[in-house]
């Protein structure tokens, strides 16, 4: 039996999200069938993150165990050669019988790509979000410092059941602009599902000067969704890196 | 009666090119059909370049006439309202009553973005042609200044009929490499169809070695279409940049 760990990346804009679904064009579906028809034999596989519908990744990372003897190299050009256009298998290595790609990635990082400017490029549509008003940047980043490190995060997450556990740790967040865009980045072990997305509608309310940069802790503090900002748009979130 | 001009930028993956057509989503009527919402009013446009299928646009400029009293502030917002989002107006003026946007424009400049590197980024796919061997710079710039200047270019487009006229003048070819991209900037007044997708493809095969610079001008000299190069992917391509 080998082990395998590809990283990959994918446009999310045609996917129905990462994880298979019956019927339903996913990123993991299209991975498992490029892996049968390139082995002939059905193989599961195992994605570091769960993208949600729409959202990018330029580094994701995938393991499977199967009984083939491929050399990377080959493995790439062939699931390449099987998998549509808007997923490319860009790294392939041979991994440890123990590797596991989600439960041993030690820190992931994910970018939003936000588009701040009158007009919104045609082109750019499906892989920015978009704020054509002034951000002020020095009080987002005031006001994401107040949510970085060990938080329960249930405000910035859809509603899960009270017993779930919503504590996580947030390593870092970074705002910088680039050109046209704010690239907001974070960086931590694991996310709730859409928290990346609620936290940047919250900063860009502090950016925009609904409420002041405290107003976070506050929102954070009551632990109801319904205080926080809204989901920002999918297309400009980016699962850009995982470390091990 | 008011004459205005628009200057507009596209995304043109999702269109079947610029021109009118009945029954299919084109940019054309789409900007036609945002207009009489917007005005009520039956309205012809005039586009100063056809592009095609999978083109896109960063300066296509368009004149139309109306019965209207619109501020020109008030049109691009009203338009953009009513277009879908592959589509915006990014400036609006009122024109003198004798402006044509397609007989007055003096020069227009075109960008071919080529992705020259091993793998092919999957968000970029509709928005860059893509080769993945090393393309030799010098031979490829050498290789366009035989066509720089007023030619028959009919081996440069697709089978006209032998009265047409397949004369042009193109004022400038520049090739530079920026990042990843290798990109073509033509200059000229008007262009044959598929000629820029012609003459990249041409030069590709330049670049790869398989014919030196100077054949380039014997596919020139020929005049026939199946001397040249292959006709490169519409995705690269964009109509960039009007003047008058």
């Amino acid at each position: 039996m080998m082990k395998y760990l590809l990283i990959m990346e994918y446009d999310g804009s045609e996917f129905y999200g990462y994880q298979k679904q019956k019927g339903l064009r996913t990123i993991e579906g299209q991975l498992e069938l490029a892996l049968e028809k390139l082995t002939k034999k059905k193989i599961m596989t195992y994605g570091a993150g769960r993208t949600d519908k729409g959202v990018h990744a330029m580094g994701q990372v995938v393991h499977f165990t199967a009984e083939i003897q491929i050399t990377p190299y080959r493995l790439i050009a062939g699931l390449n050669h099987f998998l549509p256009d808007d997923i490319q298998i860009i790294h392939c290595e041979e991994a440890s019988a123990f590797f596991h790609a989600r439960f041993h990635a030690k820190e992931k990082s994910y970018k939003y790509f936000l588009y701040n400017d009158y007009f919104m490029p045609p082109t750019l549509r499906k892989y920015r979000g978009h704020r054509n008003y002034p951000l002020d940047m020095e009080a987002m980043e005031r006001a994401s410092r107040y949510l970085m490190g060990d938080h329960d995060f249930r405000a910035f997450t859809q509603d899960l059941p009270p017993d779930e556990n919503t504590h996580r740790i947030l390593n870092d967040i970074k705002i910088q602009k680039i050109d046209h865009d704010i690239v907001f980045t974070f960086r931590g072990r694991s996310f709730l599902k859409n928290m990346i997305r609620i936290i940047v509608g919250s900063l860009i309310d502090v950016g925009r000067g609904k409420h002041p940069p405290e107003w976070i802790l506050e929102v954070l503090e009551s632990k109801d969704r319904e205080k926080a900002g809204m989901t920002v748009e999918p297309g400009g979130l980016y699962l850009w890196d995982i470390r091990y």
